[in-house]
């Protein structure tokens, strides 16, 4: 069998060892050799170096937008192609829904941190983090955090069960912020790993260096260990046992230089059902099938899979029945055969695993159902595959291995307990877990049990009737929400939408005067300078427009008139309008004021350019605060700045910021607010000329 | 000399061994003996527990505003009794500005996190984390994450140069979250954090178990080592070396069970000098003033102080000439002395570790000022006493010395650069530093070493003439920004503002139905129930008002006329009301329509309750966007639902955030924003009645 061929330094590399050298993978449905893995010969060192002089400049070449484009891209290029990856993905033991749980989960992350990309991050620009930070009374000296992206590389170690989501999960952010990659695949899957690196290469989307691939060890024999390169500009993302990521996390180089490492290792998840949802409710239902489900899919080789399922004792026979029903029909066997309904393990090791894991459980646990040693196979060979029943076991709450010993595989237990207050600290033994489920239609319960597991939990869903059919499951990450749990569950966090790029960048504090800050940032911060010409800014288009551009309209007074007219016009005859013993007594007014929205109204009118040009809309408005109130008379002049500059790839227009700041005759601030509006681009810059 | 007392498990603790055992800690100043310090007899692991069973309970029983009133206390409490602490830091070898540093720079941050609890933190309900995440098209499955306090307990390490701001910058944030601190103060200063806890305790402010000290060794020789001890809900932040940081970082229970370890080390921290700032400018001017600062406040002994100064070649000498003439000025001795401007190390241990840090510099630089072995010392006993002078030192940028070790005292190294890619590229040799400083007039110059420099600094501070009075200066963490560095500088973060309290929560992504959500949360969540009664919810008062109470107002037909006649009454003739031809060209509406603030000035039209009552103000918008176009005929609805409430504690009203949905008559968003007001309580609750 040959070598797996390992991607590193631009170019395709199969390591000088003889075929027969390396750490063979088998297809875990028939057991024959599907290749071997070794990284012999290949220069540790090196591959960093690539990542770091090659791939992050050309990457950090590129703007978050044009980024969010190749992802986009390569998550069209793989849909396209992931007919090939299912089938290799079958020879992993996968059924068809558990390949597009695999690779369309993968595919999916891309397109959402593509589509994240180009709606949240800016298209020009740093990445601010947080609000403008006021520093001094004065407001000569201002903060701002800002992120920029490492300089160094993402090592990402992978787990055997997603083959193409775990890289895919790792790799969308890594490039994203700016970081390039290199990919370790599991070692038992690694072939499938292999087939998904090959159409990213094949695709020629991304630039050199920004994706390479390890097809073996970190540790070649010939080419040292790939964490003794690492420094502070790299980072480490492992997904896999708690023990391996116990030993990765105190290698000395990682440690010495302060190496960011994140674990996500499998946890015992929990489920939790509710005292309400009896049998005959719907929560009932959803929790036995979920509770399958969580089982089956994928053999049940998911780090978020439900290992412990508390019931309310009183509910335990009945779902232990309802369960055991439910997986009297489930159909074992090869992933070919259009009625099996659950593939094998990834190989006979896991299986063995499991094995010996199910023979610590059942010292606490009763096999309610399934047969760890014996079961039925449809389609394959139940000698050389690895095949494995579904078990039900019913145990103990208060025995300790329940809440130690996962048996990563098709395998939960269920638990009882008589209290919310133990069901709290019963979750709480897991010492931290991925994903929690709470299964009710009583809000207070879930209220209590959400808010009771959280410190234990990097993700919680409530389950009810009423979000069942839209409801992506207790087992699934998602890009947008963070995936990662405390404690045994590696104490490491991915995903969470933007959460998943800051985690690929340094945040760094930067103090400033404002005129400084707004050069740094791109952004126009308040305080700095602003530019007044003859020409009025919504004249410009996107293109001429600078930040700092500045249009001032008024004064124009506020009558009594004015605000009954506007009064009676609009109908918002509130007391602090109209009625002046009532003003007198609000603790605020003292008098009667002008309606605030008469004032943004009364601003619009003084800084708007009517006629017809690059202004195409103002779309909204956001932290309007009034901050002195308008009296009878009072005068108002309104100052309006481009802030931020924001052009869409695709459109032909882009989105501008301005900053409003409405001030009376005496300078005090009457009103703050941002306007946003979307303004065009010259006609000669319409076709994709800004990334 | 005494042994001093620990504060474990609600009371002081005098470790049973003899006043000759323990670690000697000695007066800076005078060399003599101060007291010693030993935890032996101290059961380390029911000093956790004690935290966790006690201390947590107490702090998560009260709000976040509750706590916040708890440190704005302390801090007056402290505030009043600084002088103590200033009389015992003197022993420290501080100078009355190094105490004030210390003293009141803690006090500080315990009333920055006050205020900041006070201001942005919820007074009721779970402390969400970002916005909404919608996870599904029909809206039922919607995702919030959520940050909930650690049940366990934060281990704080100390260094021994902030004896008073470091362990209160580690609590402080640690409090407000909701977590019970163990602070354990470092040997050579311990007798003053033992002055400061003695304070915090007389105060008698705290719950018990919030806030326990360990005077001497985490290790007990009877009571075990709290490490051993330490779960997944405990954490543990570092301040000191960087080869402490590396031992603690790899202990086994914290690698085992993923406990958060936060380390803040030494950083060779640079400060660079812009190409325009030649003698003669007031940045020049600047950069040589905070050098010598930065050299002398502590006497050097400040994580964050400038250790390489890197200036353009044809500046160096310049540069060494006004900042020798600087130093000639300082005078070093006993701080009791009014005369002195610069004090003695922490003790003679400390300018041992200086002096061997000196030597192995002066192989790559050479000695511009002072002499490491000899000072003039006024007041003070140069024999007993931790005194040195301030070393300037000038050397090769080449050399790897100048970036690698760092001489924890009044030493800094002018090092000459020649393009700003070189000097970018010689401030990462530093591999990671705290903080950072540019001083500069030219934006371009800061722009580029900003964003250049970012990934190895925490902290980055543009000094110029604009920012120079307002400045908190090059070396001064503040509590509103991150404090922290990659790489050598240990890789954590602290401070930050709410970031600081994060770092002691878990965040937890929850995934529910709207009206599961909102209960969960204590938020209204858009998709969930409304209340609709007879009482218009303006008449309710602040305790009586609840997530989602709701008004419906409407509906309201908008027309030509009023287009009209509001563009004239406020002046905003934009095209697309007014011009049928231009409007219809533009690519968002095709015809004329209706002004934003219009729609939303007829909406509060159609919600306001006009009469006097419950509701003072509508204080601001946030998030308007404005979803279809209004156009001639359309029909306004508006539905009003009360968000969330937020009661002041120290007030006679709360904040209402109200959700604002204009749709028209076809049932689309027109437009969607919060509405924000102040809503008086009752007056029967409005003597502090709510935390």
């Amino acid at each position: 069998m040959s070598v797996l061929s390992s991607h590193v330094r631009g170019g395709w590399v199969t390591p000088s060892a003889a075929d027969t050298a390396g750490r063979p993978m088998h297809d875990a449905v028939t057991g024959e050799e599907v290749g071997r893995l070794a990284t012999d010969g290949i220069d540790m060192a090196a591959v960093a170096e690539h990542g770091r002089r090659v791939g992050g400049p050309a990457l950090r070449e590129l703007s978050f937008h044009q980024r969010a484009s190749l992802l986009k891209a390569l998550a069209g290029y793989l849909r396209e192609h992931r007919e090939e990856l299912y089938a290799v993905s079958a020879r992993t033991g996968a059924t068809k829904g558990d390949s597009k749980f695999d690779v369309d989960g993968g595919i999916g992350v891309l397109a959402a941190y593509a589509s994240l990309g180009k709606r949240e991050l800016p298209s020009a620009g740093v990445l601010l983090d947080g609000d403008l930070v006021p520093m001094s009374r004065g407001g000569t000296f201002v903060g701002q955090h800002v992120l920029t992206p490492l300089q160094g590389v993402a090592v990402q170690v992978n787990a055997y069960n997603f083959p193409c989501w775990g890289p895919l999960e790792k790799f969308a952010p890594a490039f994203l912020a700016g970081v390039p990659s290199i990919v370790k695949p599991a070692s038992p899957t690694a072939f499938l790993t292999a087939e998904l690196v090959r159409l990213i290469v094949d695709s020629g989307l991304l630039p050199d260096g920004a994706l390479q691939f390890l097809a073996g060890s970190l540790t070649s024999s010939s080419g040292g260990d790939l964490f003794d390169h690492l420094t502070e500009q790299d980072l480490v993302s492992f997904t896999g046992s708690a023990s391996t990521a116990r030993r990765l996390r105190t290698h000395p180089v990682l440690s010495a230089r302060a190496v960011r490492f994140t674990a996500e290792a499998d946890s015992l998840n929990c489920s939790i059902l509710g005292p309400d949802a009896t049998p005959g409710t719907p929560e009932f239902d959803l929790y036995v099938t979920q509770l399958v489900t969580e089982m089956t899919v994928k053999a049940g080789q998911k780090c978020t899979a439900i290992r412990r399922a508390f019931v309310p004792a009183e509910q335990a026979d009945a779902v232990v029945e309802a369960v055991r029903e439910r997986l009297g029909q489930v159909v074992v066997g090869s992933p070919s055969d259009p009625e099996v309904t659950m593939g094998a393990l990834a190989g006979l090791e896991q299986r063995e695993e499991v094995r010996r894991s199910l023979k610590a459980l059942t010292d606490a646990a009763e096999v309610a159902f399934g047969d760890p040693e014996h079961v039925a196979v449809r389609g394959g060979d139940a000698e050389r595959g690895a095949f494995l029943s579904p078990v039900l076991l019913r145990g103990d709450a208060d025995a300790a291995a329940v809440h130690e010993v996962e048996a990563f595989g098709p395998v939960s237990t269920v638990l009882p307990y008589t209290s919310t207050d133990e069901v709290i600290a019963l979750a709480a033994r897991g010492q931290g877990s991925l994903a929690g489920s709470v299964v009710t239609a009583d809000p207070d319960f879930a209220r209590e049990v959400v808010l009771g597991v959280a410190p234990w939990h990097g993700r919680l869903l409530v389950l009810d009737r009423d979000d069942a059919g839209e409801s992506t499951g207790h087992g699934s990450p998602m890009p947008q929400l963070v995936h990662g749990g405390p404690g045994r569950a590696g104490g490491g966090e991915e995903l969470g939408g933007l959460r998943g790029i800051a985690h690929h960048m340094q945040r760094s504090a930067v103090q400033a005067s404002p005129d400084m800050l707004t050069v740094i940032t791109g952004r126009w911060v308040p305080g700095s300078g602003r530019t007044v010409t003859d020409v009025h800014p919504f004249r410009k288009h996107l293109e001429d427009l600078r930040p700092g551009d500045t249009v001032v309209g008024g004064p124009r007074r506020v009558t009594e008139e004015d605000v009954e007219h506007f009064a009676e016009f609009t109908g918002d005859t509130f007391y602090a309008h109209l009625d002046a013993e009532a003003a007198a007594a609000n603790p605020f007014f003292g008098e009667r004021v002008a309606h605030g929205y008469l004032v943004v109204s009364f601003a619009a009118g003084l800084f708007v350019d009517p006629a017809p040009g690059p202004v195409l809309a103002n779309f909204g408005v956001d932290n309007l605060r009034f901050l002195t109130p308008v009296r009878f008379g009072d005068e108002l002049t309104i100052t309006l700045t481009a802030k931020e500059i924001s052009p869409r790839a695709s459109a032909a227009y882009g989105e501008v910021r301005w900053d409003a700041d409405v001030t009376n005759a005496a300078g005090d601030p009457v009103a703050r607010y941002d306007v946003l509006t979307l303004v065009a681009k010259r006609s000669d810059q319409r076709e994709g000329s800004r990334g």
